[in-house]
């Protein structure tokens, strides 16, 4: 395989660990199901997107996450890893190019071009994502209106940069646009870690909910349902609270932790070419 | 992504759908880990077999096979899915060509050359396998010489349909040479069947280790052991044992019917190219 492919091969090996890791409270993980998402379709789902993953490698950014969100699509019949992918893409780029640090990737994302966004606005085509309402004066520019916000992009001159640091309050293009600095902190809190890497990314999951309410929570379930689901995440960590009922609760009330698991999927996927040891 | 490579990845995904579908008494599963090879390994021996899978759709066989062990081992770092991957290549280079028939899978096989023989020799490099001991008179053939074993192929103008034809009481052998009777029929019932794919894959899991005794069981613990495999699935078929208790027992007593998972990841592979829905 070459050097390129290997890259994203281990993207897609990210995702799958990051799935498979457990208990990740209110999320699909290797023991738990959502009553209309199961865990085959997020393997599915890692499958489609290798295709993506690899041309992100090479291609342009924006074509790539769209090339990945297709496959992905198709394969899992739903939304399984759309912004897993959104921030795997620049990594792997990052990782591509041999400069795989907070410094290289927020150079992949600053160099993002209005093909770019045009090529992201297109991506929400392939699937129903669920996400917040846009901020004051962005509305031609809600992601919701999919391809038919290109010509808006266009005329406003916005790179793909530009439009994910306009986004408010959305704890993926924070990462995205700042150098992903909860990514790598989580990626050496895995490494450090032992036992299996996939569990390794359940307790990464939980720190990183802890430390921040979750913006798909959020806007699916409600403001107050993300604080708790942050502060029962800390209540794990300091022993006070059994994680595996929580995610026994969390599933039961749709409380899906979505973003956090996006993050961790990219803390996995540094760990894992900075080098960890199954 | 080209139509040869959607072959790739479907087998891919057979892979983790195989390991995935719980419960599969003995084997690793979504619920279970072995003491050694987790269930990560799995998944990370499925990612590393793409390219070699995807080498099947066009090259030769016999170097597919070794490119799609050696990716296998290199990612898992250890043997996960050597015996799954025998049965793949071939399906993946029919289904390619247009004729996934039992017809079409027995074309591809009997097509096979010395030099497709020589790589199967030298993918016993890459792995450590557990096999039985060859059949007499076939000692310079033995699989555990690897590499050493290719000049007696050659000399003896061997292709890998004769050494798998002169290859006795070995079930993938059998499969492999038979045009995958067993795989085709447990590929239709996986089809009729409904639930998670991977779990329809559990339960011909069940039927095939009923049926006829694991080889690999028959190797690692013993002929009595294989047989009790056998009475105990099929006791789970009749409702009288609990599969979720016997999958307990299996695992604590180093019972792995690891032949019958290979044609279980084979059955689930056919399926999917047939059109399964999740």
């Amino acid at each position: 395989m070459s050097r390129l492919d290997e890259h994203a091969a281990t993207a897609e090996f990210a995702l799958l660990l990051e799935v498979a890791g457990t208990p990740k409270p209110g999320n699909v993980d290797r023991h738990r199901d959502h009553p209309d998402l199961h865990f085959e379709q997020f393997l599915a789902g890692a499958v489609g997107a290798r295709e993506g993953l690899a041309a992100a490698t090479e291609g342009p950014i924006g074509s790539a996450f769209e090339t990945a969100v297709a496959g992905m699509s198709r394969r899992a019949g739903d939304n399984t890893q759309f912004g897993c992918l959104l921030l795997l893409v620049p990594l792997v780029r990052a990782a591509a190019v041999g400069d795989l640090s907070r410094e290289g990737v927020k150079e992949v994302c600053e160099a993002t071009t209005v093909a770019d966004a045009a090529a992201f606005y297109r991506a929400f085509e392939h699937v129903d994502v669920a996400v917040a309402d846009p901020p004051e004066g962005m509305a031609d520019l809600d992601v919701r209106r999919g391809a038919d916000a290109v010509a808006t992009v266009e005329a406003r001159d916005l790179s793909l940069w530009d439009v994910l640091a306009r986004t408010e309050d959305d704890g993926n293009a924070d990462e995205w646009t700042a150098g992903f600095p909860r990514t790598f902190r989580e990626a050496a809190r895995i490494r450090a870690d032992d036992g299996p890497v996939a569990d390794r990314g359940a307790q990464a999951f939980l720190r990183l909910l802890a430390e921040r309410p979750d913006g798909f929570v959020r806007t699916t379930v409600g403001d107050a349902a993300a604080r708790e689901a942050s502060e029962r995440a800390q209540a794990c960590l300091n022993g006070e609270e059994d994680p595996e009922q929580l995610a026994e609760a969390f599933v039961d009330r749709g409380i899906n932790p979505g973003t956090t698991a996006d993050i961790t999927s990219a803390a996995l996927y540094v760990a894992l070419e900075q080098g960890v040891s199954m």
